[in-house]
This record gives structure tokens, sequence and C-alpha cells, in this order.
């Protein structure tokens, strides 16, 4: 018997050295590839890796959009890296609003926890799929799209959100067009929006330029 | 004004036609590929195929698992076609499991929406992790390994999951061993069970041979 | 000698058989699947498949932007299917704009042909990233974010890009908000812009709702 | 007991029909897409389609290179369809050659099975790897490179090779200069060779032009 | 003459500096990536990095399962880093078996060398497909899914295999369910065996808890 | 307003920290990966780092070949890393030849700028497909086929070339034949030229062995 364990133990030695990571734990402080961030040694890896507890509890609303997202990237879930999701919380006041924007590099399915959610996509094709989700609905939006998302219930509302990438990106278009240091010129140049309301919205958005 | 809209709309068409579609709603009737389905024709497709409404209500979990697994993948959720994601929801009685299983095309993130869910992998290096996850808790488990789900508390729990793949694939452990022609010489052979627990297990689970 | 080329024929027919195609162009009428389209038989590819001559000539630039979006994507160059790359040219009036766009599918390479080209993008962390391109010069817009280029200059201006897909999709921002049926209170709920400035625009743009 | 195996049966099939396929075997008869061949019913599906019986015999190297390439890609092994691999084996007579080529979609891997062959590649860098294998050694040839294997021994000498995709393509060098119809003028102008030997090589390899 | 060597040494030189590698041998000492390994810098490699000569002679095979998997993943063999390939040789003496396990990254061929193999696997529809093999038939598993060979002949079988993956990981069912700390409970609890073959399985393979 | 500012920004600067790159501008003095360079951090990254202006001026044609390539691949070019294109200009004099080669790891689009560009490949089954492009033309080379342009004309020819991989690869034949110390007599015995041949333009091209 003890003689068949030593087997075994040697045996499953040589394929634990064979097979090295089926996963791996983002290393934030070494520098990202193109391919995610280089890997954590598996003896530090932990159970608690794999677990990310912050989006438990409702981000706060008490904002000029009435909501708030909350991120599960790879940057606040190293045990995501690599691995093709990431996940993310939205919490909406009544009126409140996640305002258009994009993920450059995920599509998203949105599963709605509590309250009614208005949400809707424009396709390349510019049509447009909206639909009012009750809890336990599910959406997808494809891939680099412009989503929202708008509470028009009387009640909060909340949805747990994954992404195709363990690093979607999130491009909000007023806070790209308004909370920078683009150009007025630059926006009323691109856009069809005139110079007042381009002026307006940085002023409110913390834009310059 | 007229002939600055007869402009843009001529722009519009060019480039509408330019980008053909940024999704793939599948068309379930059409035989696979290994990408996926083919696609519906753009004009067909609605907000509604956007929007899955299988997972809103939980799955019936009388049964010898005291558990359910409600898929949302492309079979039953065509629009997520080649978008690289998937859905189901777990329901789980008290002392219910989802069996030790994997997805042999996917890693997955559980997000816990009511009660205790004690759930865990095994890595090919061997290593065990498993944690016990509270509503609100996501934990990821990386593609192709070896986990289960079971709920050790004395309330229902719950858990809306994500996939990588429109296609994830499930194989359950013991539906693999026990529930279908597998030879039972082949089962003994290539476990190390013994051929009476084999054949009870047959037994259980309709198997044969 | 003559058994010798019998020889070598047929192991070149067994070798053309085994390598089944290296290129897949694309037969436009049948239904896309989410890696392209099916591909035409080899023995019906001509050379001429490979050539897109659509871009030699400038667009029209006498509309509202005073510029041209040319696509060669692989609805219009066929032979593009698979091979992940496609093509546009850009035509710029003096004053002429590619209004602000996003291609959800596809980074993009921009080369100046003619005259002189503003482009710039706005990343995910919100950081502005804007150039004056002369003749030659080279940009690169990553895939998904806000991007536009400008003829700031007084001649005309001219550009040939290319895609990292052979399907990149187009999103023009002003028409994903006016130009379509997306509801005034959605588009005034979901950006900081006005009920008056969004009326105006969808009139401008051709828009309902 | 009864109504237990109704329960598990049940939930078998609500899980057997949500994951849809975990393989595709091509279906020949059916337009290539950009992934790979339509898949057959899974209920058609066999244990023979995964079984490849054409590598067990050594070709016929009775030819002017003494040696023989024997393919088992997608064409001829339906069942690799979308799984990302190929097979073929090589056999090489003394002094028998598999002349400088290249696989434009797959890096290869070589397992000699019999007999000593000289094999090499040339790097984009233009550096040469040249190693003699004996029986039991691999050698790995990186995507696209020119390459090849020689019996410089006095034995047989016979290869497994597996290539990183189910359609690897193969192009060999003499045959894409000289078997074909490309003009002699262009290529004399795109190789430093001179007219009289292209002219002689055409001569022996069959091409025309 | 003299001129036109240097003229093309310098195109040569510009050539050799734009194309960095075409191949990226594994650095072992540094972190892994999601992709691989950093590679080590062209100038060190030598042609024996593409070569692996582990797999020459049969693994032992005197023990419990009379059998032996000899990995050549990127930990043995770094030139396949990135290639998308790695290799194993199995042994199996008479009643030898390589028992039911998965590769969580990759697809699987199998080339008998020696002896005759019974292989199958068990599809996520759980489906059966079994076959047995003899020397120079090829079989193809399926990413992720469970699979196993067997040697139920009366001589010693040898296989050399191919994944489609530099690192296609390898988790033996035993191996994860009873050689490790998983806790009894959990192991009864997510399966359908009793605790006494537990914890005689465990006893035997060396697990605890 | 001013505490709207500040939510605002703790927003933002949340939402920033979330989406940790959509871009990855190349630390070149850091080893590669199999996906690319790691990046530089964000906060370095400036505008011009998308940019690259080395193609704007001809290439020097006076040379063996009487032609140029100018590449802009990621070592000239970092801001390509991770994004999937790479950039290079041809110049071809009256006569001037890129001769026959290949792109291991990318398809290619060439726009001709200038002049009549004879260009052609060929296929793995040794299809050849030929067509003398005039300006404004584009054409696409499948990854990993032999291909070569050619300037027919009496004018001087110029080229925008764009490839699907932020490093292609290139592998020139006759470099890749005669312009290192591959054994003369193996590029004897893998190719069907004679001896003189070989060594001939191993003296011209600099070659030895």
């Amino acid at each position: 018997m003890m003689m068949r364990i030593i087997f075994l133990l040697s045996l499953l030695f040589a394929l634990s050295n064979a097979s090295v990571q089926d996963f791996c734990v983002a290393n934030l402080k070494r520098a990202e590839t193109p391919a995610g961030y280089p890997c954590i040694r598996p003896m530090h890896v932990k159970a608690s890796d794999f677990v990310f507890s912050g989006l438990g509890t409702p981000g706060n609303t008490t904002n000029i959009i009435s909501a708030a997202v909350t991120p599960g990237f790879v940057g606040q879930f190293p045990g995501l890296n690599g691995l093709g999701l990431s996940t993310a919380r939205l919490d909406l006041a009544p009126k409140g609003v996640i305002p258009m924007h994009t993920h450059p590099g995920a599509s998203e399915v949105l599963f709605v926890l509590d309250g009614y959610i208005t949400a809707g996509f424009v396709s390349s094709a510019n049509a447009v799929y909206v639909q009012t989700l009750k809890p336990g609905q599910v959406m997808v939006f494809p891939q680099g799209l412009l989503h929202f998302q708008i509470n028009q219930g009387k009640a909060k509302a909340a949805a747990f959100v994954t992404f195709s990438s363990a690093n979607p990106g999130l491009q909000i278009l007023d806070f790209a067009l308004f909370a920078n240091n683009l150009p007025t010129d630059l926006v009323v140049g691109t856009t069809f929006l005139d110079a007042t309301t381009v002026k307006k919205l940085k002023g409110v958005l913390g834009g310059t330029g």
C-alpha cells in the first residue's frame, strides 16, 4: 500500500508540474500585457482570490444621475484575469440613469435584481432596440454599441451585469464629450451641438477647453 | 434643409449597408458552425430577441438533488449567438446540490441572489478552492475545471451565473459516469470505484451496461 | 521523365485536396455566421475577387458634413471575408468632418493621402488624444473608442483607412442619437442635452420620436 | 425510486438540450465558413467520426522526392472540424525529402516514428534552425515559416505530425514557383533565378507559362 | 558587386529588425501571463530549443495504474510557448489505464504507436464515444470532456498525443476527488458516492479530510 | 452645483480606475510575450504614441531590387501593440520588385498610392492570382501565402500596406534560401535547384555554407 501511494504521489507530482496553471490571478503591481496582467504564483493563490464581495451592497445614488456603477473588473477582482469575464452592479434610484455609454472591448449581459429598468442600444445600422425589463429578466448588449439603462419606475432598481472580457472598458458619452479638455470647437465641429450647449455641459461636468 | 436631409440619408444608407451586422441572432433551424449558428436577417431582428425571461422564476427543486439548473444558453436565448456570453439560474433548496461538473468550453461567474452557497473547484495542480458565499458575493470558476455548488444553509438559495461562451457545455460527473451506456467494466477500470458501487449508481441514475 | 511528372501531379493533387482553402471569398447571398459569410467554392474564385476598385475616386463631399466615407468592408469587397481586415476611404473638403463615431468591432489605422487632418479619440479613462496629421502620417485608433477626423485646412484632404476586422461596424454618434426613432425623452434622459436641442437635431437629421 | 429517475431524466434532458454541441463534425457537402464547415447533427455523430485510419500505413515513396505526405486534415478527418488540430504522416525513403514548404495557417509538431530525419526552418530574422532527429524526438515549426524534412540516413524514416488548425494549408515552394501557370518572367523577376533554371524546373514539375 | 551586397545587407538588417519574433521561446523564470510566458531574446534561441527528447523512452508503468503519462508541455518544452500546441506520451502495460480525466484548456489527438488502446469520451449531451484503436490510428478528444485510455490487450501499448494549447492542463478525476483535502462530506454531497467508498479511496490515493 | 461636480468627478474617478486600459502602448525595453509587449503606464501615454511618421517619404530604391520596404510594425510604432494591425510602405522604381515573400502571421491589404503595381499570390491549392493595380486600387493577400509586387511600368510606384497583426513577420524567399548559413546541400536537397545556382545566389546575397 505504502508503495502504491508513493507511486501515485510521484505521478501526481509530475502531472502537477506539467500543467502549469489553468487560471492566472493578476499581479496588479506588474505591467499589463495585451492579454492581461502577469499571474501571481500558484502557491500564493487562495480561494478568496476567486471571490469578489464588492457588489453586495447598493452603490451611492445620491448624485446627478441618481445612479451608481460599481465595477468588479480585473482591477478590483484580480481572479478574473485571463478568464474572459468581468462583473459590475448597477443601482438606479427612481429616475436614475446610467447615461448613454459603450464598452469598447466586451459584450454585456444584464440581470435585473430589483425594480424595473428600461434599457436599450442602437446598432451600426441605426436600429433602436429598447425594452423595459422586470426582475429576473436578462438583456444582452452587443460589443461596442451605444446603450443605456434608465429607471422610469417609482422604486429603486438594481442589476448585476457581466462582460465578455476581464477588462471591458467603459466610455460614458457625456464624460467623453464634456468632462475632459477636448476643445469646445472640436466638440462642436464633430457633433451637431451648438457651442452654448457644449460650454454649459462642460461647466456642469467639469470639462475645460 | 430638405437637401441636407437627403444627403444625410443617402450617407446613412451607404453606411448602414457597409456595416453588415454587429450581432448575429441565431437561426436555430440552420446547422451550427464551429463559431455558432447562422444569423437571422437584421430586418427580422426585434428588441425582444435580446431579452430572455426564463430565469425569473425558481426552477423546480423537488428532485433527487434538491436543486435546479435553468439554462439561458444560445439554444434558449438566440440573441447571445456569437457574443461570447451565456447565462443560467441555479436554485438550491436546503441541502440542495449542483453536483460536481464541468463546462468544457467556458469560465463561469456566479452571483448569489439568495441564501448561502458553498462553492468550490479543483485545479489541474489538484489544489482545492472552496468558499461559502452570501448574497451579493461573486465567485469565478476557471474554464473546464470540476466544480460544485451546495446549499448547507437552512433557507433556499439561488444564483445567477454567466459563462464566457454562448455555448459553454455542461458535463455533470455522475451523469457522465452512471447515466448512459458506458459499460460498467470501463467505468470500474477508469475510476477507482468498485463494480457494486457503479452498478448501484447506474441503477439510481438510469444508466445501462 | 513522364513518370516523374505523373507522380508529382498525383502528389500535388492529393495535397491540393488536403488543404481546403486558405481564404474564404464571401458568398453574400448566404446567411452570415458569427465568423463571417460562407465561402464561394475555390474553383469559382478569380484574381479580381481579391481586388477592390471602389476607393480610387474621392467620395461626394457636397453634403452637410462636407465629407464622405466610402467603405470597402466585406459587403463591398467579399475577398476580405475571414481575413481580419477591411478598408475605407475618407474625403474631407475644407471644414469637412467625419463626425464623432466608433467602430464597435475593430481598431483602425488611418494613412493621410492628401491635405491635413486633425484626428483624435477619447479613452475609457477619459483622456483626449488629438493630433494634426500631414500626408504620409499614420494614426491608430483603438477598438470601440469615440473618435473623429476634421479638416481644419484650406485644401481638400483624403485618407485611406484599414480596420482589424472584415466587418468593423460604424456607429456615428449623431445618427445614433438623432437620426432614428429613439424617443426624445430617452435621448434627453440618457444624455445631458435638453429637449429643445434634441428635437432640433432630430429635425435636421430626420429622426422621429 | 421511479420518481427519482423521472426527475433525473427530465433534468438531464433539459441540460442536454441546453448544451448544444461540444464538437462539430464537418458536413463536407456544405459550404465552408471562415471558422470551418457546418456541423452534422449530433444524432448522426458516431464514435468512428472521431477516428482516422489513414495514417497507419506508409505512403508511396516511389516518386521524384522519395517521400510522401499523407494528410489527415478536416477534408479527410471531419471530426477535427472546429477543434484546432489536424494530422499527417510523413514517409521518407533514404534520400527522401519533404521539400521546402510552409503551412500558412498553423504551427506544426513532428514526432519521429522511425529512422533519422534532418529538419529545419528559417525565421523572419533569417536565422536557420536545423536538427537531426531520432525516433521519439519531437520538433516544433512555428506558423508560416519555410521548413523542410530530409532523410540523410540509410534506412526508411517516418513521422507523425500535428498542426494547430483543422485546416493548416500546405504550400510547397517548388510547386508554387514551378508547377502552375505563373509566367516565367514573373518567377524570374521575383526570385533571383535565371530563366533557364525556371524553364527547366517548370518542365520537370509540369508548369506552364 | 560589393555595393549590391551592402545594399542587400542593410535591407535585410532593416527587415530583420522590423519583424521582431515569429516564435516566443518561454523564459520559465519569469511570471506567466494569460497568453503564456515572456520570450527569451531571439539572439539566445538555439535550434535545440525547438526539439524535445523526453518522449523517446517509455514511462515507468510499475504503478497502481500500470500506465504512465510523460508530458511535453511548455514547462518541459519551452519552444512551444505561444504556438498553440503541446505534446505527451502515454505508456500502458497490459491492463494499464489512463484514468478518466479532462484537459480544461485543449482538444487532444492521440496517435497509437504500439499495441491496442481502447479510448473513449462522454459528451455534454451524455453520449458515449468509445473505440478500440490499433497502431497508426488517430482519435480526437474534444476540449474539456471526460475521457480515458485503457489497454485491454496482452501487449504493451504506447501513444503520442498532442494538444491544441501549449498548456492544456490535466485534471484526473480520481485525484481531483480523492487525492487532496476536499472534505469527505463535500465529496459525498457532490457525487452520489457513499462516505465509505470516498474514505477508502482517499486512503488509497493519499487524500485527507 | 459644486456638489454635483464632486459627485461626478468621484464617479468618473471610480470608473477610470475600473477600466484599466483600452490600448497598450508597447514598452519595447521589456521582454515580449506571445500576445505582444508589456504596456507602458497610461499616464505616460501621449497622443504622439498613436502617430507614426516614418512612411511619409519614399524609401531608398537605389539597390539590387530597385525597391524598398519601410516597416511600421510594433518595433517602429509601439502604439500598435495589441491592436491587431501594423503598417508599411512599399516603393518601387521602374522594374523594381518586392521579391517573393510571406508574412507568417498576418494577412495584408495593399493600397496603391502611385504608379502601377503588378501583384500576385499563390494558394495552397497552387492557383495563381495576379493583377495589375492602378492608383487607388486595393488588393488583399491571405495570411502566410507566397506573394510579390513588381513595377512593370515606366514611372515610380508606391503603396501603403497594412497587416492583420502588430507583428506580421516578413520572410523573403531569396534571403531565407541564399542569405544565411543554410548549407548548400540542404538548399539543393530541399529545392529543385542545382548547386551551381545555389552557390551563385549565395554569393550575390552574402550567404555562406
